[in-house]
Order: C-alpha cells, then sequence, then structure tokens
C-alpha cells in the first residue's frame, strides 16, 4: 500500500548547494533521495515546502514522499540519519493523509536572519550570522519592519531572472529580537515567499539601519515594485526557515 | 623599542589541528605566526596562554608576542584580522608590561563544555557540542562535579604519554548549567589543565550521568590517580576555552 511520509529536517546549508536536487552539486533534496533509493530501492520524489538557497540553514524544513514501503516512520527516522551525513537530520517522521502535498499546502513560513552588529566579527558564528560593523539604527529598522506586515505586492524584493506570475504575499510577523547585546534577529512569517525575499528585505532594513534609506521611504520603495529600489542581497549564511505550518 | 603586545583571540577550532605551530598541518598558532611575518617582516614567537588540541574552540585565548615594531596594536587588529582566515578573529590588541608572560603568567583558565543530551543529534550545532543520546541523570553528574572543587593530584584525568611532572591543580568552579532543555554545559575553572584533563573529566562525568559509575563513586577515582578508572575522553568539539585570567 502507498504511504505518505512526512519529515521535519534540520540542516547546516553551510556545505550545500542549497535545497534542490541538482546534477552535479551536492543538494539537500539530492541527498535524502539518495539515503531514501538506498532504503526503499525506488526512486522517490521527495517534494519539500519550497527551496532554500545555497548556505541558508534550516531548523524544520518540512518535505513529503509517496512509496510503497513496509518500512515506518521511525525505520525511516533511524535508517535516514544513519545514512545522511551529519549536517543534515531528520527530527521527525510520520505518515500523514496520501492527499497531503508539503508545497501546496503550506500555509505559513517562518524564516529568521540573524545579524551580528559589532566592531569586530565572529569566528564561531561566521556561518550563522552576518556581520554589519557600523552601528545599526535598531529602532528605525523596526519602524520600517513594521510596514511589511499585511497584504502586498512584493515585487520590490523579488530576485532578478525568477519572476512568478503572483508576486503578491501576506504578511503576518515582521519584527526584530535580540541574542545578546550583539546579535539582532529578524523573524519574518508570511503564507509564503518570493525568491530571495527575506534577504533583499534584510539588505534593505539594513540600509536603512545605516541611515542610507530613510524609514519614511521604505513603504514607498515596497510599493514601488522596483529592485532597484532596494538594497543589497543580504548573504545567505544568517538565513533560518525555522517554521513550516500547514 | 621592542614592544609586548597581548592579544585576545576567537577561534573555531573545527578545521585546525590545534594551537602549537606544526611542520605541516594548519595550527592557530602557525596562522597568526605567519600574518606576524606579513605585518613586521620578521619571524615572531608567538606565546600562547596554553595550548588547545584539534578541534577544540576558544572564546578568548590569550597569547603574547615581543617585536621592534613601529605598529601600534590597532594596526595589529585590523591588519592581523584582514590577513588570517575567517575562522580566526584578534578581539583585542594591547600593550602590556615586557615582563608580561602569556603562559607563565595564567593565573586561572575556565572551559566550557557542551552536551546536547537527547533522542536525536543536531545538525547545525554539531561541531560545537558532542551528542549524547540516552537521558543523562544530571543530580548525579552535579553531586560528583562538585568533588572536583579545591586541590587535588589530577593524575586520573591526564591524557596518557603526556605526564607533567606536577598534577596537582586546584579547581575553583566545576558546574552545570543549563541551555534551553537540551543542552547542558560544564564550566570549570582552575589554576590550571592537564592534556585532556577537561574531556577526561567530562568523560567520566557522562558515565556518571549514564548510571555507569555511582556518583558517590567519583572521589574515589579522582584520587586514584589511575588513568583506567576514569570514563572515555569527550570528544574535542565539544570544548571551549572561555577565559584566560591574568
Amino acid at each position: 500500500m502507498e504511504k505518505n511520509f512526512k519529515l521535519t529536517i534540520e540542516y547546516d546549508g553551510t556545505e550545500f548547494h542549497g535545497w534542490q536536487r541538482q546534477k552535479q552539486d551536492r543538494t539537500i533534496q539530492g541527498e535524502i533521495e539518495g539515503a531514501l533509493l538506498v532504503m526503499t530501492g525506488k526512486k522517490v520524489n521527495l517534494i519539500g515546502s519550497g527551496r532554500t538557497d545555497a548556505g541558508v540553514h534550516a531548523l524544520e524544513q518540512v518535505a513529503s514522499f509517496s512509496c510503497r514501503t513496509r518500512l515506518d516512520p521511525n525505520a525511516f527516522l533511524n535508517g535516514l540519519n544513519s545514512l545522511l551525513p551529519d549536517a543534515i537530520v531528520i527530527q521527525n517522521c510520520k505518515i500523514v493523509s496520501t492527499d497531503f502535498h508539503a508545497r501546496f499546502d503550506v500555509r505559513r513560513k517562518t524564516y529568521h536572519y540573524r545579524i551580528l552588529n559589532r566592531r569586530l566579527p565572529t569566528a564561531i558564528k561566521r556561518q550563522y550570522s552576518w556581520y554589519v560593523r557600523r552601528p545599526l539604527d535598531r529602532a528605525a529598522m523596526r519602524r520600517a519592519a513594521a510596514e511589511l506586515v499585511g497584504t502586498h505586492d512584493f515585487k520590490t524584493f523579488e530576485g532578478t531572472g525568477s519572476p512568478r506570475p503572483d508576486s503578491i504575499r501576506q504578511v503576518f510577523t515582521a519584527t526584530f529580537f535580540e541574542e545578546g547585546k550583539d546579535y539582532l534577529v529578524f523573524e519574518i512569517e508570511a503564507d509564503g515567499f518570493l525568491r530571495f525575499m527575506v534577504r533583499s528585505i534584510v539588505g534593505t532594513l539594513v540600509a536603512v539601519g545605516l541611515g542610507k534609506i530613510d524609514p519614511e521611504d521604505f513603504r514607498t520603495i515596497l510599493n514601488s515594485q522596483d529592485r532597484s529600489q532596494a538594497g543589497v542581497t543580504a548573504p545567505p549564511q544568517g538565513l533560518f526557515l525555522v517554521r513550516v505550518t500547514y
């Protein structure tokens, strides 16, 4: 009987070329599909909640696969973890109804983006944060971030070369919290994200924090639907997919 | 005029063969001495507060070097950081009196050892913690750890093949604290440490936590001066040198 499995996956994106299977390069999807082939003897199509780019991490990425197998979720949990590289850990595996689809059924996703803001960089967390040396005006960044909440066309923050027919998304939360005195974490929850959207938003919010963009102009930039109005795309290593809600 | 500089150094030990300079392999001391050669044109002897082993990290390792130079501490701070690999960051550089010696003048050192204790491992922090799957009796570990405080001969916890003439050390603090519900961090402060001492102690405390050693027997093991009584040597990646006091 065909069973549908839902995986919750933590990964360190540092050494991978992102989520999506590629011919040459190591990817998260590729590694897990490879391990599923070993376990089941079949080519299994793993459906992720969405892609993450090279260098981006996940605490709880979600993916699903259908398979005729006698193996139960616990066998997959232990078997996959013993086959996968240490940088990918399956944190949960369960059977879900056959009509569950990890991509189409997503209701909300939450990302964190971690910024280190102090004079000197970090050695230990260099692969998990973006080092910004000049002092950031955190109050200005919070004011600008608040403009993101609601339903907007996010074309301004979409990566070039990857336009989607529909760039309207609803943002539920867009806030900053602090970790210690040096780390600033941006949390954003939405019903979906465009390619590079979080990193483009963070790059623009950092431009606000550096005084290059007036926080009062942030709404105008958001509404301009013009990528050239946005700031730089923040580097991938600060970004974590932290939760997918169905 | 000869000046004496004191460096405070953060490093991610993952990719290095420890602190001490080696002919072939990349080490922290070797990398910094290489950068000092570029900056000063001289072979500079960098004196660390002590060695750390391959894979061990430091938040605040201390080292000193003497040099005839016109460069000031800020020039060394910025110059070294631009030359060094990202996994080594000089966090502070200052001039100290010419009789300051980074090794001989150490009064206290503090280490942290981070244990992940839950059913499943971690991807993101795998290089910064020891994953112990079976549940640990934290109260028993705390009782045993308390026995370490005071002046003892720590021969039981000294790595084989590296005996020192004097294995008596004074421990000021030996406690556990929690990070979230899954991480247990051992903090130990002493006037000095033998080779592999922290990792041997942690391996033995984990044996206590797993019920393999009775916490009441820990003092006997400590006093036995017999390495075969101790537990395994905990792996290097959980260990952090966090502070050196002069």
